[in-house]
């Protein structure tokens, strides 16, 4: 791991995205000094003026501190974003992903450095792709060998070995859940129940209904059909839906990432990330017969100060 | 199987659904004389007004022909619709069909015989349950074991054994297409590309990678991001992505079938149904190293005098 001494002034992390600006002002220790949240996604930003309108958003900070190092993750990063940062392919290293970092002096002299995603070239039919996720899991430390489960939109699960991200798969669970309760027969029955709560009774017999024990368990087109069928039997309440289909499909992933390979009962997971999942899946995961170890929420901003700290090591 | 000579005069058939009613007036002997076709789904119809919206609708032929057995299939028969038709149970026989029929006798001296849909009770974590196909099955013929697929929003796996449907399965293949190719990151991707046609090397591309040999073939959750990393890796382009994704996942649907015992390679499968799917489940069915038996275009009519047939014999 790189030395965070490194980092011997204050810097700021920004994670830029579609939809929202976030950055937090750190000071050379890594405490959080300060913070700025706004609207300004990269879907508002015109080509070519991402430069003004980053020193314009963080001018408060550069005014009292002078040039800072601004590390940037996110889509900013991405082929819509300010600059394309190629994807680092795993295995990958905090070395890696520092060398794949693209440094831009700015105006006012401060440097923006971009991190990569990352690629997993072993990955069939096509490599996967992860842009902002491996600086949480580089926060959350490769130091000890294991599976990680980065819940989300688009669940990712990675195994850390040997100091390096050695491999990752993306699971679309997220994006079926909304889809499922958002658009389908499942939205329907549930309609007009939303003010019900959370109701875990219900995620619970999800999890056990979503991922049996034998082949049927694999047969996932069919069993959401349970969402229906458990209606009609009238053992589902159009309140339990929204719940009963999270388990079930969150049990559904963690029976795929078990036959790809990702873990097997007795073992250690991490569960990484800050989307108000965590909960959810350390629940299935212990169903699985898994011990959970619980990601920090810092995780992104932890990520970024060690690769921000291995490419200046680099570069001095 | 029941013999059709029960039908000793003209007769209706009519599929009356949520946003349609079409009838067609038959000949004893099943020749098709006329075809009605209306806007008049049931969601357009109060409770307690079914009868004279039928007889207002069929005036034509009653007028001419006078009273007529005329039977009614689709949701009609269902909670929604003019009288809940109870499902009946898995293993069945058509004469178990016509035993589940509702028949009622109309002011004009006309037959109304709704009949029923099925459950199979032995599917976990509820029972399966459908109700229409059922009469599709029965005009493809029990006289031989066979595994039939029906396409559709919700495709029905079924089993035919000793002339009986022995036991059917559920999968929302169809259901899935819609939401992934509507409203997901698919449909971004493939977004301004629809007018491209239909692009069977695609749907054929879908298909091998959909469901490759080993664990990694069950993680579907994973599996369909390869629409995005296929356009990623310069592999699949916007205009691919309907028609591959259209592959994977019906090609998902019968591996999960497979799973579930439902064929092994060599065997013969009939594909029924009329949807516009059938050509599509044929070349999947082939890629599965399976027969195929097409199924009649008239399956549902069929089907449909054979019930009414057997109802006739327990009633005369």
């Amino acid at each position: 791991m790189p030395s965070l001494s490194a980092l011997n002034a204050p810097h700021v992390v920004v994670d830029w995205g579609t939809t929202s600006f976030r950055a937090v002002l750190l000071a050379a220790d890594g405490t959080q000094r300060d913070r700025i949240e706004t609207g300004d996604g990269i879907q508002f930003v015109e080509k070519g003026s991402f430069e003004t309108r980053l020193l314009t958003l963080l001018a408060p900070w550069l005014s009292a501190e002078g040039a800072l190092d601004i590390v940037l993750v996110g889509m900013v990063t991405s082929r819509n974003g300010w600059i394309e940062v190629p994807y680092v392919p795993c295995p990958c290293a905090v070395e890696d992903l520092a060398k794949g970092t693209i440094t831009r002096t700015l105006a006012n002299g401060s440097r923006a450095i971009l991190l990569p995603g990352i690629t997993d070239p072993a990955r069939a039919p096509f490599p996967d792709v992860m842009r902002g996720e491996e600086t949480q899991i580089v926060g959350f430390g490769l130091d000890r060998d294991a599976t990680l489960v980065l819940p989300g939109t688009h669940s990712k699960w990675a195994r850390v070995a040997g100091g390096r991200i050695s491999g990752f798969r993306t699971f679309v669970t997220g994006e079926f859940f909304a889809l499922l309760t958002q658009h389908s027969f499942i939205a329907r029955a549930a309609a007009g129940s939303e003010s019900a709560g959370e109701d875990m009774g219900a995620f619970e017999r999800g999890i056990v209904d979503g991922a049996p024990e034998g082949a049927e368990g694999d047969a996932m087109l069919s069993l959401v059909f349970a969402a229906r069928t458990g209606m009609l039997a009238g053992k589902l309440a159009p309140g339990d839906i929204r719940d009963y289909v999270s388990g079930l499909l969150i049990a559904q992933e963690f029976r795929q990432a078990r036959n790809c390979g990702f873990f097997a009962r007795g073992e250690r997971i991490g569960i990484v990330g800050n989307d108000g999942l965590n909960r959810r899946y350390a629940i299935v995961a212990r169903h699985f017969g898994l011990d959970v170890m619980d990601g920090s929420d810092h995780a992104a901003i932890d990520g970024a100060r060690q690769i921000l700290a291995a490419a200046k090591g680099d570069l001095t």
